[in-house]
């Protein structure tokens, strides 16, 4: 493991439940939308279904049962269909597209920005999500995300994890596929850029669904496992 | 100007020339890495002779004569051809690809990087480059250039002066073009950008090509006219 890593020159980050706790940030959120707009919801609920939407939409696009579209419209969808489903029906246009920019807003986990400050200083960081480039662009504005590069799997019209998303982030970034470590919370997209020879480092969010809900992580055999990516930067060396 | 720069909500940087100096930085490499291969050259007259075979290269891809192939590849041709006509031909694969990425590492103008930290507390700032992603990445990281995001013609397999470059940056942004400025010393570039509906801001480089050189900038009806980044934020209202 000490000899495969010494080879990596960039980490690609996952981004929702990786880097940021989308579930905190979106009933947070959620709450202050509804106080302000009169509507008594479960927002712990709602984002649940929200997130749950998010996976069957991008397979839709990966099917080809949808046409190419980015995740801001698939949030959109999705959302519409929610604000349907609770009978929320009077929000104006502005507002219905501020509450589907929340993910551009979500709070990164209290490890996050201080652990990207560490690896940054010894590999090329970039985000390599689902999420859209202004998405990821936006986000790290609001938690100050220190990333080298946005890299997103809109640039190849694909989502994760089929793999173009990493075969063309290791193109971009002009490395070969064993100089990246995919970096996520989620062993299917870490199987994936392995497929296609990227180097992995599990850091499982066991509170990415919320306390109560915590997340076991089925085994996966990543070259690094890490708590946080405080003890990421321990693992690879980086001061 | 003060309304239409109101709304302006993103800037997009010409790299080459714009925000680096080339013409310095490879000269002062190339000396070095003579005076370590033992090439007596006039390395003045090779950065410059490198850099005229950007434009007629790129122009060979942009009009089909050449596939599709980024910057560090059209480098490298041009690069090929000068150590043939110098007649140097003993360097190893190692050395001339390291030569070749001079590019990675070129110097940014005394004023680029405190002009960006500021501009970058408003806007989002971006590359819109003809440099291809890692070029970029790798030069952000070489020089402590502060970008938001790193936007290049790479990701059209177009090159700039063509509208496709700017429009997918808008896309890609999730802005629409009137609320992008493309920020150059090249008013070609300007005036493209323009064509697409993009605001534009002339920063004069006249030193790019050198001491003796100086470069007079053909009148561009640019809607920003600053002698650098700082007087760029100064002029759009910047702390």
């Amino acid at each position: 493991m000490q000899n495969a890593s010494l080879e990596v020159k960039a980490l690609t980050f996952d981004v929702f439940g990786t880097v940021v706790d989308w579930y905190s940030s979106i009933v947070a959120e959620g709450k202050k939308f509804g106080d302000t707009h009169g509507i008594d919801i479960d927002w712990t609920q709602f984002a649940l279904n929200w997130r749950a939407g998010y996976g069957p939409a991008m397979n839709k696009v990966r099917h080809g049962e949808l046409p190419w579209q980015n995740i801001d419209a698939l949030h959109r969808l999705i959302l519409d269909d929610l604000l349907d489903e609770y009978n929320i029906t009077d929000l104006s246009e502005t507002d219905t597209d501020h509450l589907n920019r929340v993910w551009h807003r979500l709070t990164p986990w209290p490890d996050a920005v201080s652990g990207l400050k560490r690896l940054r200083k010894q590999y090329i960081i970039a985000t390599l999500s689902n999420g859209n480039v202004a998405l990821l662009t936006n986000m790290a504005k609001f938690g100050g995300l220190p990333w080298d590069c946005i890299l997103s799997a809109e640039l190849t019209h694909h989502y994760k994890p089929d793999p173009e998303v990493y075969e063309i982030a290791a193109a971009l970034l002009g490395l070969s596929p064993n100089e990246v470590m995919m970096v996520a919370a989620h062993p299917g997209d870490l199987r994936a850029s392995q497929a296609v020879g990227f180097q992995t480092a599990l850091v499982p969010r066991p509170l990415e669904y919320g306390p109560g809900r915590v997340q076991e992580v089925t085994a996966h055999p990543s070259d690094i496992v890490a708590s946080d990516f405080n003890e990421l930067a321990d693992l690879l060396g980086v001061e």
